[in-house]
């Protein structure tokens, strides 16, 4: 429920295997292709480089007792590649750290768990982009605090949201890309053990993993990983928008909006009738556990000279859990808003719900044409208060208000009321929005 | 202690003041320049958009009693305009919503309180990089998990920080300026009030407040102020870093580096002693104070609709908090990295502390190549626990082990056990840093 | 708007050189009490307790350039003593460090602070009392998800918001109370200076201040601390529940619900209409607020040997925020609950809203008995969709089902579906939640 | 390593399951006992209440899809009593929801675990206790700022983490007895399907649980919960702070503390010599991570109405998430201070490493006697910078300085830079802490 398969298979045991297999395969056939380390010795490393030849339980309880999961992982390797060739093995793993290898394919993974998130991001800003085409011009209230303000269209609020939500996207991805990064550093980021070639070495390997090559091994500098976790937050913080957003609009009082039924979707143990947002749920307790994660990843930032004390660690389960959770959120509220049901016929009655009183800013307006702002503000002050008071409508007041119809005529009057013609920008802004999505600014 | 005077200036109540009366003039220029507004009403409104003859503590009052600041800002100007030309009062603020002025305002002094913080940042980069040049080659020992690992340089941890903060501030920069949009859409977002006119007006504003005119309204779109909060965050930790690891190395026991001394500059109120490394305090202090602050901003951005409740409402001390709290650490490491004593005498002497156990890996890694990595590094740990054990140099120790003196003549162990024969790449990640920064990468 | 008066007093500038002068004047008059320092000089010391006698801008200035406030604070009163009686001048401070007395100053104003906050806790605690008296038998629907789930009474509503309320009211009491020791070590928390006599020195310190003596100081052990942030973060949260609530009750579409009104309430600048649940808005925020500071507090803990390197310093502005922010919270609830208008019609006209679909379960669990669970929940299943297809309501669609008829009577349906005769133990709930309260368990 | 077994065990998917059905049992008994119940029926579900009876894997892939556990869950025990007693297996689940067995059954993994962790809290504060006696007269540098101030002694250190660690300890126990609540409230917390029985069927389930029974049902009022995050938070902060002291003690340049050695305890993959502090390296990576877990769990708190939408769910990774992470923490340190080596004469050592100058308060308090408190700071200051500047220890250029020589003999300098003649109450604070700690105060 707080993950999907693609994000499992990309954070699991076997993923992570996997990665840390690209590494070391990386890092003996660039060192085969500077001659440091013979062509058969790389042949063999790569041929055994298969997860599924590892025994990942053991792997991970050996990961538990050692402190960290490369030591048992190079030692499996060792033995494995020993297994073929012997004189191989002495070229496992040459010249690298615990934390290189672990490093490298966390950004691997990392690259790999958003790419597998982007499928249903896009999926949900093409559902959001098909209800702004859709409902431009379908009316309903806009709410401010949680009132009604003055009108807005479901496609504005669409907009919005896809808006946000693309603009988050393309964030996470220039944050995984300037964080798609090599580490190679050996003990204290320096290469020592290679004589001189860790440079060169570096290259090849960053080649081959499709990495960048940073200017130095980044060990302690967690800046572009600390990043990704702000990106995120902010993408869980739009979907929870959306999430909340939506999940008011499915109100039983409003029901603008339906959630989407069907067999075991979102059905009470106790209540038949009941029909729940579950993906709403979801997303928002997405937007509720990400916050502290990212802080957590910012506050791991101050590692301790060339391998901090704690903070690196701190790192191992907040990210992977972030980006299970941003996986998660993603996927259900693109199946929230591919299955609910749309009622504009329900905005377009909760447009009355305030006997008019959301057109008096309309109206206000105009009359401060005629008799100045602070005067018309008053004058529809106090026949909002009349109108709730006797319990009729805001237009019925102003017909019999002398300051009003002073101004303007009793057409003029209904036709301020009327919400549709009160939307300003409204099709503007869902155009630009449109445009912009489309142009993938 | 805990802010700059020039991030108080832009983010303090006059400057508050003045970015919202900014916005005004704005609103009003660009309404006349369109012929809905008759110019002489914008030249008024201008000419009364003076700071200075605002009561800014009775606006406080009154602001804490309306719930915004923008309500009776709207009043005070409204009244200082129709002194001047009663004609002109009834265009203030005309068309715009309490929230249009607060966030555009918000973005205006967000984008000067960075730029004031640039300069600091700007000066402790341009000192870490004169450690780069100065101490490419001053050996110390590089430091994992607090123990001594292999030698590294100074020049290499400065190349690091300069590395990490130099990308840090750049995405500072970045996020700010996609964060430095207009924010104008009335009641709900739809500029309803300004019959169509709405967009164009928003134009001309964004222009003369050389702000971004976004696709739509983002009242309850946050998704840019936060992601400044994350970047900001991540500041905060490459500071913080920097600031651990100078305290670090500051310490009595190893004082490789010391505290900039002078007047009132960490002096204890009881031991006259003392020379407390306060800079690198305040960064520490900050950076375990940003992720809190992040992580708030990150919460608050599930908006309610088209104004939330509470969410807006948290980012309104959370960011200047996060930005005064930026800039102190900024200007803190500024001083500190200008003000204080390199001794690389000092590190030196560390790098004899272990008796030559930090070269264990060097000789390692020359052994494995005769007698096998695994075998090479059961010698070493065997040869570092005899050391240890009897109090001696390594290299006493493993000149009298046959296993070693096998594969490695006298001369060459001497060499090996030679810190600054350690050093590997760490001249050229020195080059790569220095020039990445240059050329602003 | 975040604070309130009583917490400003108790935390602002003033607040703080009075708890300072508070802690000289308890150590010289507890050093004069055994003999060590001159009766005279700790008279001629507290007749100089007079936070009115301090230029408090100037020790501002000189706080931030010395590094905490303790160090100028002691120089100006030393100055004043000196003044009246240079041979006084010498005992102020005698033995302490500026640790010692900031915090000792922080416990005096955080128990000021939470006694101010208190008065609008038992403000709001007694106006929810009042309302589960009032309302035990008035019925609304139960609300899951956000839909209507079965019928519960508004007093079991505010029986909840009660117990939750007071219980975190009293884990705060609690909280305060274990903090509130004496900070009293010296230089580093062995009370060196003082020749042995420190521990008596602090007994006479303690009870002169009303504080406890710890088994030993607390420089950088700040359990107790971040524990008061625990209990106030705790608070915060509850108080955002029950804003969250009455929002919700308070939406345009739901109006069960209106917030307070009257003069400068929550109205909009530009839509006369609004009444805005303003009170709420505060309390949410807050409640977004306060987990970032409070983990803040927990992350500063972390403080290195006999003094810290930034954990403390981390803690000076977090606790004062979160404190005012508090306040201002349960200030805010108290007047929202006080002052907002109760629908009782409202709630009735909302149980119907679903065609008795909110009555499944009754008929459920008392088909169940004749039928077994899980068929008579299937039944309902049916029924309620149909109802829902054809826009009928569930109780005709359940008198034409044969499967219902068979077991039940169209008597016992009818009485089944009456929303008030479903309320299984709410009223007792509310008994005991009042009982609980009064007994201040 | 971010766990133990014994807290897995309580926080599994196994100690999930055995603990919902414990409510199942319970529930049924105590039904049975009023005879609601059929007495059989309720034998028959205690009888199938055995973990090992489900499929566990198939329970986790529909609780993903069903939105919770407790469906799926109940699902699978009605169809296994309804294989031994068809008409038993209605009374299954009888009027409760699924938060009720879900939230019941985190009470009791919650209080399990906790339970679990006491055993390595007392193991850890035993270890404290034995080092405060054995070494209440091991002196070494007290040290603020990471700077010497003036001496301490071992005993007092261990004296402080003590004290902090059973208080935590304490506070993490109450919380978690204020917070063993069953719940029980039904589908909106009425128990209305129970015809008014459900408070005495409540009433059974707690005492058979020994669990409280709260006013009322607590479905959306998380206070208890989020307090036991708050006291869990406050607990890792004070273990991370025992690491820190710990692991900069470790230091390779202070080494008055060793990590505890042997096999594959902090090995370096490519360092044979070094000996990591891995168990404060775990602990130091907790104290990073809880406070944004707790954060979470106070943000959670804002529920709505009778059940929340993402407030709930947010917990439920959290809660358990904190749990491991404090219980890993407290058996890495209990580890960490049972096996690492004490070297009090590295201590001794360290006292000598500023010349002196750490006696300078000594010598300053005591000459202030004689010539007032300002003036023997400033002697003191320029004595200490002079003995800086020439390299010789203070006691020399103090018997050189008229100033103070006028005021004390050469034989009462001496005296006065003695550390352990300057350690004030230090033996009486540890005496305290042990006395509090076993009188578990």
């Amino acid at each position: 429920m707080f993950a999907t398969p693609a994000t499992l298979a990309a954070l699991g045991d076997r993923g992570r295997l996997d990665a840390m297999l690209r590494f070391e395969v990386a890092l003996a056939e660039a060192q085969a292709a500077l001659g440091l380390v013979p062509a058969e010795a790389a042949r063999v490393i790569a041929g055994c480089a298969d997860p599924d030849a590892f025994a990942i339980p053991d792997l991970a309880t050996a990961a538990a007792r050692a402190g960290n999961i490369a030591i048992p992982f190079v030692s499996a390797l060792t033995a494995l590649v020993a297994q073929r060739d012997a004189a191989a093995a002495r070229y496992v793993h040459w010249g690298a750290t615990s934390q290189d290898v672990i490093d490298t394919a966390t950004v691997l993974q990392l690259r790999a768990a958003v790419h597998a998130c982007r499928v249903d991001l896009l999926r949900l800003e093409t559902g959001l982009a098909t209800i702004v085409e859709a409902h431009a011009a379908t009316v309903l209230p806009g709410r401010t605090w949680l009132q009604h303000a003055v009108p807005t269209t479901l496609g504005l609020k669409a907009a919005g949201w896809l808006t946000a939500l693309s603009a988050a996207r393309r964030e996470v991805d220039a944050a995984v890309a300037r964080a798609a990064c090599l580490q190679f550093g050996g003990a204290a980021g320096t290469l020592a053990s290679l004589g001189g070639r860790g440079l060169e070495i570096a290259h090849g390997m960053a080649t081959r993993l499709d990495l960048r090559l940073p200017a130095l091994p980044w060990h302690t500098l967690r800046g572009e990983l600390a990043g990704c976790g702000g990106a995120l937050g902010v993408l869980c913080g739009v979907l929870g928008k959306l999430a909340r957003d939506l999940s008011l609009m499915m109100q039983t009082e409003i029901a603008e909006l339906l959630p989407p039924g069907g067999k075991g979707q979102g059905g009470s143990s106790t209540m038949p009738h009941k029909r729940n947002p579950v993906g709403c749920a979801i997303a928002l307790s997405v937007a509720t556990q990400a916050p502290g994660l990212v802080a957590t990843l910012m506050a791991a930032m101050v590692q301790e000279h060339e391998r901090g004390l704690g903070g690196w660690h701190a790192e191992w389960q907040t990210l992977p859990a972030l980006l299970r959770l941003t996986a998660a959120s993603a996927a259900q509220m693109a199946a929230t808003v591919d299955g609910m049901e749309i009622h504009p016929l329900a905005m377009q009655a909760d447009l009355g719900r305030t006997h008019g009183l959301m057109m008096a800013e309309a109206v206000s307006m105009e009359l401060a044409r005629g008799i100045g702002k602070e005067a018309a503000h008053h004058v529809l002050e106090e026949a909002s208060r009349t109108a709730l008071a006797r319990g009729v409508g805001l237009e019925q007041v102003l017909k019999q208000d002398d300051r009003v119809t002073g101004a303007l005529s009793a057409e003029a009057i209904a036709q301020l009321m009327d919400p549709a013609h009160y939307l300003g920008n409204a099709k503007e802004f869902c155009a630009r929005a449109l445009q912009a999505w489309r142009g993938g600014e």
